[in-house]
């Protein structure tokens, strides 16, 4: 899949640094024969990746029909300027791309489990209190990751 | 295809403004039955959106394969925490998702233009030279956009 080998990132630890450390993912979808990307706050926790949405709409109707999501983070860190157009040109980036398929959880302990590892994330705080009724109005997504790849530019030791 | 109409951006100048002003978005495609996002350098012209890669590759593969893709850009300007968990907590965000139909540009004068309007974004600069040998190693796609959306979140008047 990754045409340039000498730009990926190949520890898996490092991998999941990058994802962990990303307060945006966009998810990737197949609406019909349309892809369509959506931004998305999320947390990872091992090979889950958890996210939450509204309980209607064309995120949970594409995931529904189907349910294979690519979800990428990125980081520019800079574009170096060179005397030519083009390839004296170069971007200073890291991007992640994780694989999976999703699954809409419905079970209350296991929505339970993904919002409080997305309040853990985003808050940093793990004592957090889920009452049924907020509960009743999200609904939790749960990403089970087959692939996670990722590339650096320029190439770092 | 968007579920809160009260989050929604509607004057198209500012659309065009949002993508403007953004260095990198995603490119969703769809690589057979699974959603394939990747980020890049583009620019916009009018309702064409430019952006350039490497002569073979998966992306390519993908776009011969289905031309329709989805440009995502987003900005996250914060992460406002409350009292409880979930229903408490907002991104202070705006998104725009820019969907269109990819087409390879073979003839040099449009690859030129191409590569002009990315080298005019990035550095600002409009008189740059194109040598051919230098073009000959880079593909130039046009997206001709026919949707373009945008969220913002909170609301602003």
């Amino acid at each position: 899949m990754m045409r340039r080998h000498d730009k990926r990132i190949a520890e898996r630890s490092e991998l999941e640094t990058i994802l962990d450390r990303s307060l945006v993912a966009r998810l990737g979808m197949i609406d019909g024969d349309q892809p369509y990307v959506v931004p998305l706050n999320f947390a990872r926790e091992g090979s889950t990746i958890w996210f939450h949405c509204a309980s209607h709409g064309l995120k949970l109707d594409c995931l529904r029909a189907n349910p294979k999501v690519c979800l990428e983070v990125d980081q520019l860190y800079g574009i170096e300027a060179g005397p030519s157009a083009c390839k004296d040109w170069t971007s200073s980036y890291e991007s992640v791309l994780a694989f999976g398929q999703a699954e809409i959880v419905g079970e209350e302990t296991e929505k339970r489990q993904g919002l409080a590892a997305l309040m853990h994330k985003y808050s940093g705080r793990v004592d957090w209190e889920f009452d049924i009724s907020g509960m009743s109005t999200v609904t939790v997504v749960r990403v089970k990751l087959f692939s996670l790849t990722g590339k650096r530019s320029p190439i770092k030791s």
